[in-house]
């Protein structure tokens, strides 16, 4: 056996995704070197609080608060900080400093990313982020590598294990909204503070990073549109589960062409968040409680899943190893990190720009020549029906019968429906509109 | 927008995927430069025979019967002649001349992988083969890649669309295998003599592939156990369904550990192709129709599963080009190629060191007392019982009563198995045992 080289790996940060990678590195060293090429030598961690609770025993003398000395002296850096500052200045540090570098910092990456992809490739050195996205499920390098000859057309992804056990949660037990959190949060898969998963904003950050790599374009933040789950009513997903679909979170990335009229001048991607119906026979549709999936449409490889667990210590840590020891194997065999492919200057689409099918709940006037009505008016916006279904309630005490209305529109532009909904609305004939969703995979 | 240079690519065969390929390359030329960083010129194509028909109309004056000079001037050659000569001497001659090679081959990976492998090392260029498994599923680059920090436990595949599309039709319409194959066959998905197919043989030399990648060990075609579907019964999958599962053929590669008195000297792989049961709730067991899909089991990830086109010209096509753009991208940057991860020597191991649950099907006599000598016998052998279920039939004409018995196995050896069958089939109330089949993801 040849004498392997050492390579100093630094890491910043020990939470739960730090702590299990800092175990791994120690525990596996045997078996990461051989298939890496070189020994990878945690030279230290540095953390806030150096007396902090750890989920993981490690040696003591590895610990510094000291980020900026540790990323001097190492080859490849590991940042599992989060948040802005000082993630941003130390990963820059050790960028010019000729290191490679690992990150799982989404918020980072969708604030900042350009800046920072920019000045890794002047470096010359790597900088990848697969456990920023569907945590263990290798799908960042699959786009950029393994699709690199394809062209996506759309990606699907339930991104955020939070919200997914919540909406599981509902239609498995029938729950509100507020029960399916409590109980989230009782079992550790929701914060105290939920807002950033129930609100869509993580899912959000996961968007911009999927639709910059399948679409070769810078997107951040603000191209995304966003719209969480806490609307979503255990009427919804009833109705929803009786229709025959399943109701998930999607952060959708979708390209648009100008094919008909409405679309005219809007060809671009739509990248957007939004609670959607799915066919309960689509793939995406299995996936139970906190797992995330990532289903990619391409124009020649046709339809792909991905599919794993999307958050944790131990699995996010596989994602994290994986782009260190890629990135270790390119400084053992020399030359530059990888070529970036972001090369397109696909404009990012507004809503608006979007077009699906919709499922439109509606309580009406049990009146003759209701639906009548209502057809001509979908018709007069260009919005055209493929099931249109009404229920009759009579309420026993006072005989008094209501009728409900289900529509499952044919795909249109969100400004036409939201005209129709509006003029729907203003309708004589109309109690209220029970909900609005969007529907995919149909 | 700087100057980009031109990588020269030599296409050797133009069958279902090849045309695709050249299709891809001649129309999308404008697409993938930029995302490269440079020109992919298509500067020929090696054919048997100048005159054949092609599924797509190219340019007359690509093709060329001299492969070998061809090779000579590329940059880069894609190899999807298929068989083993002239496709490995062309191969060996554009690794010896610095040309990076990509290729679907998987009959000449499985026979003389190793030798390409080290000779593509010692010229610093890559040797990359998505396309050989699972066809448009990026499955090999995030095993060698995204995986290389994890220590893979396991890997369960359904990697050849023929057998899953009959299982499949026998499992949705009742039919009987002969009755399914020839519905394949008049569909397209199987061929004239299907023996390569339906005996295991094709996923036999992906499961090598997927097993080598895996344990980073190499594993060929002799270290593959193999059975196919052709055995497999109507009344196997009513019974499996009528359990709960589902007939699949499975490439499987597991790693076993001497935890058990049974494995105790018998550490390394179980690479092995057998139809297997799969509950009903299993990922994989909603993979239907000719789709493919591959479930990996890791320390540390936990469950992965990748899914999608499994065969077709273009699917496979989006592969072959996944790896040419990744491969050119190397090229532009300058340095070698991927270094290669088969660092191990793990043993592989026979079928019989392999450790799975069972289910049994057995037609006995309608006696008291059955059901205990069975039972008895089973313990004797060290094999486990998880469920027990005896059905009585009675033939309405001639009143006679038979007693059908279902029994699944907790995990066992295969040895222990075969000889608890071997024991049961000795017993004088026995009349038949009826299947013998594995069941896992249980």
């Amino acid at each position: 056996m040849t004498e392997l080289r050492t390579l100093k790996v630094a890491l910043l940060g020990c939470g739960n995704v730090g702590a299990q990678v800092a175990r791994i590195l120690i525990d596996d060293a045997g078996t990461l070197a051989p298939r890496t090429g070189a020994r990878l030598e945690l030279a230290g961690i540095a953390v806030r609080n150096l007396d902090a609770e750890r989920d993981v025993d490690l040696p003591r003398d590895l610990f510094t608060t000291d980020g900026e000395t540790l990323v001097k002296e190492a080859d490849l850096v590991i940042e599992l900080m989060g948040g802005i500052e000082p993630a941003r200045s130390l990963i820059l540090s050790a960028i010019q400093n000729g290191a490679s570098v690992v990150t799982g910092n989404k918020a980072l990456l969708a604030a900042d990313g350009p800046a920072l992809y920019e000045e890794a490739d002047k470096a010359g050195v790597e900088l990848s982020y697969e456990a920023a996205v569907a945590g263990a499920i290798p799908i960042l390098r699959p786009i950029r590598d393994s699709l690199s000859g394809d062209r996506i057309t759309r990606v699907l992804g339930i991104v955020n294990g939070t919200t997914n056990f919540i909406l599981d949660q509902m239609d498995s037990t029938g729950a509100q909204f507020a029960d399916a959190l409590a109980e989230a949060q009782r079992l550790g898969y929701a914060e105290a503070d939920p807002t950033a998963d129930v609100e869509g904003h993580d899912a959000a950050a996961k968007a911009a990073i999927l639709a910059s790599l399948s679409f070769h374009t810078r997107f951040d933040l603000e191209n995304v549109y966003c719209e969480g789950i806490t609307r979503v009513s255990a009427a919804d997903i009833a109705a929803a589960k009786e229709a025959g679909f399943v109701i998930k979170l999607l952060a959708i990335a979708e390209k648009i062409t100008a094919t008909g009229t409405e679309t005219a001048g809007n060809e671009g991607v739509s990248v957007r968040v939004h609670p959607t119906l799915l066919p309960r026979e689509h793939p995406l549709a299995a996936v139970r409680g906190a797992f995330n999936a990532v289903f990619v449409e391409a124009e020649n490889a046709g339809e792909l899943m991905f599919y794993g667990q999307g958050a944790g210590g131990t699995p996010t840590a596989s994602a994290v190893l994986g782009d260190l020891v890629s990135a270790a194997r390119r400084i053992v065999l020399g030359g530059p990190g990888r070529i970036e492919s972001t090369t397109g200057h696909v404009p990012a689409l507004p809503i608006d720009a979007a077009t699906t099918s919709y499922y439109i709940g509606l309580d009406v006037a049990d009146q003759p020549g209701v639906l009548a009505k209502i057809a001509q008016l979908f018709a007069e916006h260009g919005v055209s029906i493929e099931i249109m279904r009404q229920t009759i309630h009579r309420d026993a005490d006072s005989n008094v019968e209501s009728a409900e209305l289900r529509i499952v529109t044919h795909r249109a532009s969100e400004a036409a429906l939201a005209a129709t909904v509006e003029a729907v609305k203003a309708l004589d004939v109309i109690n209220s509109v029970t909900s609005v969703l969007r529907v995919e995979g149909a």
